[in-house]
């Protein structure tokens, strides 16, 4: 049976093969993007998880939008506006393929940063989007590019990761967010704000949602993966009626909706006085670690390589002289140290600067330190031997 | 944000829009497809349940094809041939999504009997599949439409539930699995089988599934919906490994993964000495509750109604003298008592005969007894009102 033509446009996941190489004993791992498996709430969700024995209506078919006690708690949670809903998925990334299946025709344009989330780019290439990327400055995307890009190319949305970007870890400016969502009113642009990392904030206070400057302009994911359990597959899409009304329609044919009994678990661990609690002790033990990769990459990387702190999330993103990074992030992995390269995270692999992507949430700091020192001396290696290469020629 | 083009063209879901309504007390619904709420095996799973706080993998992220030790265990409880493969989803729904978005393109010919599963037309007009349907007999397909179909337009797949189908009750005999296997292994179309009502059979053994006789050509979807619980979201898809590939790099993007603690559940349940039993005892009450039903339609249907006995599933068909069955299905419902109207199961509504679908699984005796006696009156009204209009006309 022939696969489907939007299919075979969609190139491999590249992390998924990594993640498969990098579960050797042998290699340390920064390439994944998972939680610690021992941030998990699971003393906080045990009396809910023991409850659900005594919710038999948990088990029976349940409504697409989602479970209804937790809708209603999180009306409140978010402060949703009266105009706006908030529907359950089964994990953001689902949230994020019924927006691609709801609204984008083949060659519909859609703006997003480079780099920019795998997921995100895989999900909309099913759906053959035609994909417009805007280069990401330090305070995140160039401004004078996206309103150019609104206004020429009049896309239908703009998908955006503003909070401790995947992969680089940007936190948009509070300047840049007014701007973008002043942009996004300007030109009618939908504006899809992916909000996984937003609660892992190492220091000061949260800025704004984008969303909350063009409420009626945007859809915001929200996802407890980070925070809570990625296992449960539970993420929260929240707009107006109107932009969310047709994501339903998907998912009942989609899944007819997600679990209940997850979903009902979620809520019990959202209103267990302790989770805030839990929050902060998430954001402290990964600081550490961010802390401990930061200083350890400062230290031992070559000359010529970058990194950029960052304020939060899981990610700590590296330039590097120009190079093939992909045969470098096979060459470190034969080192034992697992990391991702640039290109994967671009739609256009050619048009990405040399860099890696290294996750510090999922490791030791004994292990976050042995990995910068096997990373370091591949670096060293491959940059000799690319200097080499450049001095023969 | 204007609409996708392919939702454009599919309906709303009549079927939610009657459940609704039918959530009134003083309605009796026989519209929907639950099972009852007593019959979820609580006790059963709640050792597992209980278990889960124990298993902080199973609050991880884990692999998009399913949790392994669930693939594991069906590998050898569903008999998988080498070449073959098992896939958790986020409930069976979810697998015949995947199956549509990896296979169909835009006018894609997909055959289905007709009447047919709502929910398979609404996932086969997502992708804006050219369905062609096929007439329904007593044992099944009609075979010569099927062959001439087979042959004439050369379709990518044939879905179909042949063990008590959705609507009318119908399971296919023997002769029948072994010709329409035939066909698909001749004519090379795919043969998608939907199980979800297999377990369901009131008396004697259970045929093969048609796949079982052209494993090469089929894939099975799997529903623990109707033994177990609908509310947990997790089906089964198996069939070779070359057909599921694509499905699960569909769902990397869909869902990442189905929920893994609902998984381990599932097993858990599965491995449950008294499992079968369990199973046992919700034939036993859905029989009782179908022979009431059964008998009280013979007993209390006006003439021209015919009704025809099943062996097994949720739902009895009653065809009626040609009416407008939409209008009558809302004179019902004022009347206290909620059906589902044929033309909803018709990929062309025009071409459907006047009928019903009834369901017998989540009502007691006393409320199908009551519920017939309501829909009887209403339905003799209706036919006079009908029969008034045809002597006047």
């Amino acid at each position: 049976m022939e696969i489907a033509h939007s299919l075979q446009q969609t190139p491999s996941s590249y992390i998924r093969e990594i993640l498969a190489a990098a579960s050797d004993k042998n290699v340390i791992s920064l390439a994944g993007g998972l939680p610690d498996e021992k941030t998990f709430p699971i003393d906080l969700m045990k009396p809910m998880l023991e409850k659900l024995s005594e919710m038999p209506e948990v088990f029976q078919y349940g409504e697409t939008a989602g479970y209804a006690p937790l809708l209603s708690f999180l009306r409140d949670y978010f402060q949703l506006p009266e105009t706006h809903m908030a529907m359950a998925c089964t994990g953001s990334q689902q949230g994020l393929d019924l927006i691609a299946r709801a609204y984008v025709n083949p060659g519909d344009k859609v703006v997003m940063e480079a780099p920019s989330y795998l997921g995100a780019m895989q999900v909309f290439g099913l759906v053959q989007a035609n994909i417009l990327s805007i280069p990401q400055t330090p305070t995140g995307p160039d401004l004078n590019a996206l309103e150019t890009c609104f206004e020429q190319e009049s896309p239908k949305m703009f998908y955006a990761v503003p909070d401790f970007h995947n992969p680089t870890g940007i936190c948009w400016s509070l300047e840049t967010r007014q701007k973008v969502a002043e942009l996004c009113t300007k030109y009618n642009v939908a504006l899809i704000e992916d909000a996984p990392y937003r609660e892992l904030r190492f220091s000061d206070e949260a800025l704004p949602l984008v969303s909350d400057f063009c409420p009626q302009h945007a859809i915001v994911l929200r996802s407890f993966s980070k925070i809570a359990s990625p296992g449960l597959r539970i993420g929260i899409v929240t707009g107006k009626r109107q932009y969310l009304e047709p994501l339903v329609k998907i998912k009942q044919g989609a899944d007819l909706h997600s679990s209940v009994p997850m979903q009902a678990l979620l809520l019990g661990l959202l209103q267990h006085p302790d989770f805030d609690q839990h929050i902060d002790a998430i954001r402290t033990l990964y600081k550490t670690r961010y802390d401990v990769l930061f200083a350890s990459l400062k230290e031992m990387l070559p000359d010529g390589c970058e990194v950029k702190n960052v304020d939060g999330g899981m990610f700590i993103w590296v330039t590097l002289p120009e190079c093939d990074t992909f045969a470098l992030a096979k060459s470190l992995l034969s080192n034992g140290v697992a990391v991702v390269p640039s290109p994967v995270f671009y739609a256009d692999h050619s048009k990405a600067a040399s860099a890696l992507r290294l996750n510090f949430t999922n490791a030791t700091p004994e292990e976050l330190i042995n990995a910068v020192a096997r990373l370091a001396a591949g670096l060293q290696v491959q940059l000799n031997a690319s200097n080499q290469t450049l001095v023969e020629a």
